[in-house]
C-alpha cells in the first residue's frame, strides 16, 4: 500500500517546563526541526497563552509541525506530518526530543492519504515548486 | 485514564476535487468547522500550491485544525486537536465531511496527553483567558 503522508505523533513527556515557558525557544526549535528534517517552510505561527502555555504551528511545502505546550505538567504534544521522500520526519521528532530534553518521549507513526491497495505508487504532489500565501 | 487533549485524524476521500483546489472555499470551511465546534480561532494560514493543492492551519485557544488536500486524488487530511470539555472535535469533523463532498470518509480519534493512570483528573489549562498572537 502506497500512503501520500507520514504522520508522526509525538508525545514529549518529562520535559524542561522553563523551555516550554519560553515562546522564542519553542519557536526555535520548530523551525530548526523542519530545517534539520529539510523541509521548506512556508508560515511560521505561535502564539502564547496566559498564565503560560504555547501553540505554534509551522506549515511546510510538505505539510506541517505543530505544537502545544503544558509547562504545568511538562508535556508537550508534536505532530509532523510530512509527504515526499526528500523530508525526513523522524529527524525532526529526534531533534525536537532534544531541543524540549524530554525524559519519556514516545513517537507513534501514522500513514496518511493511503489510497491505493494494489501496490500503485501515487505522487504526493504533481509540483510543489511554488506555494503562494495568502 | 484522564487525556488533556482529543485528536481526530480525518481522512477524507471522494471528495469534490473542485471544492479541494479553491482557496477561499477550503479556507471558510476550516474556519467555520472551528466555529461549528465552539472553538476559539486565534490565527489562520492558509497557503495554494502551484500547480493545485491547499495546506491550512487554524490555530485555537483549544490547539489546532489543519487540512492538506490532494485534489488530483480527490483526497484532504484533515487534523481536529482540541482540548477541553466545551469543544466539540467531532461537529467540525462532521461540518468538514459535508463541506468537502466526501464519500467515503474515515474518522479515527487519539487521545493526546494521557499523563495520569491513577484517575486523577488533570485541568488542560489553568486558564485560557487571554491569547497574545506573536
Amino acid at each position: 500500500m502506497y500512503a501520500l503522508g507520514t504522520h508522526l505523533l509525538v508525545e514529549l513527556r518529562d520535559c524542561n517546563p522553563e523551555i516550554l515557558k519560553d515562546l522564542n525557544r519553542v519557536k526555535d526549535a520548530l523551525v530548526s526541526a523542519a530545517k534539520e528534517a529539510k523541509a521548506t517552510i512556508i508560515d511560521v505561527s505561535f502564539h502564547e497563552f496566559n498564565p503560560f502555555g504555547i501553540s505554534g504551528m509551522v506549515v511546510i511545502a510538505e505539510s506541517h509541525l505543530s505544537v502545544h505546550t503544558w509547562p504545568e505538567y511538562a508535556y508537550a504534544a508534536v505532530d509532523i506530518f510530512t509527504c515526499g521522500d526528500i523530508i525526513k520526519p523522524e529527524v525532526a521528532a529526534q531533534y525536537l526530543i532534544g531541543q524540549f530534553e524530554s525524559k519519556t518521549p514516545s513517537v507513534v507513526e501514522m500513514k496518511r492519504g493511503i489510497l491505493s491497495f494494489d501496490g500503485e505508487r501515487m505522487p504526493h504532489k504533481i509540483e510543489c515548486a511554488e506555494a503562494a500565501a495568502v
